[in-house]
């Protein structure tokens, strides 16, 4: 093709393999790139390499984190007998926005869905019960998503907790059913918190 | 904050500077790149600086190009005789879509624009004249968008160039192929009417 600038289509295929990013939305941005100076495309690509490099799971709670024990799990002003179990990081991302649960958090890094394939053990459930055997932790905060592999995971989790003596508490349904608790507002996150209801 | 991870929170800044990126969409393509591989991110950031790097402006067209003179310019199978002028390459990569122009280009790399301080000698203007002295090229399709500093540009060009003996026309102003005329603005319904054609 007359025309082809090679470094500048490559950067515009890079920007179509994002989520939801369209060959017209990543022309756009590509020649933002471009439009921009040599220290903001060096600083752009230097921190895709850092989050790629650097990011790594918290060998406590396996949340993303940059060091080998997260910011949240080394925090000795946090309630260690307080565990709040999620899907992904970017639930863990959006209570923290709310500023109201002020425990540690443990990230499945999925949920179970036997149809894709995903079972126990692909989930980081062994690490949550390994978790749970000093007796330090006495109420666990289920805050998968209202969706059906979300609940499915949630009573799951319960029936395998339940006989270890721990309190087991559920998200309350602030959060819209069928949504995804990384889009939910910080009020509608607050009020769940606050609702939050034994099972 | 705590549960910063800073490598993540930077990487979604960067994507927050992009235009029509909000946060939440910023957080997503942040994810996505945490989600592929090493190879991957590695290539996105090596297809930024490149771009950055590697693109220049073509010295006879001033187009984005990534050789001294673009593919366009040094196409010998391309019309001499034929210079399209447009206000930025974006508008070049659109015509060339088209594969129905074969002649060549010249980017301003804006419009007349006095209120924002932008006048002729901020855009290419000089280097297009430059391009008229030799006499090959004989038709000047001026381009730039139907915007009021588009049309004050082609305008101005026209002024100038005329004297020169070089035959200007203009991009035809009508409803959309495919478009619908109730949606047709009355700008646009008055100049299709006013440049009717005969069946």
């Amino acid at each position: 093709m007359p025309g082809y600038i090679l470094p500048l289509e490559k950067l515009i295929e890079q920007f179509e393999h994002l989520p939801g990013i369209g060959h017209k939305t990543a022309v756009r941005l590509a020649f933002s790139v471009l439009e921009g100076t040599e220290e903001e495309a060096g600083a752009f690509a230097q921190a895709i390499l850092d989050a790629k490099h650097k990011v790594v799971r918290c060998k406590v709670c396996q949340n993303l984190s940059d060091t080998e024990v997260c910011s949240v799990c080394s925090d000795p002003k946090r309630d260690r007998s307080m565990l709040c179990v999620v899907e992904d990081p970017k639930a863990v991302m959006a209570l923290e926005r709310v500023k109201e649960y002020n425990g540690l958090y443990h990230v499945l890094h999925g949920t179970l869905s036997p149809m894709d394939g995903i079972g126990p053990e692909q989930l980081t459930i062994r690490e949550l019960i390994a978790r749970l055997t000093d007796g330090e932790v006495k109420e666990i905060l289920l805050a998968t998503n209202p969706t059906i592999e979300g609940e499915t995971t949630a009573v799951y989790l319960s029936k395998l907790i339940k006989p270890l003596g721990i309190r087991i508490s559920r998200l309350a349904y602030g959060v819209p059913v069928g949504g995804d608790i990384d889009y939910a507002d910080e009020v509608t996150l607050f009020r769940a918190i606050e609702g939050r209801r034994d099972l």
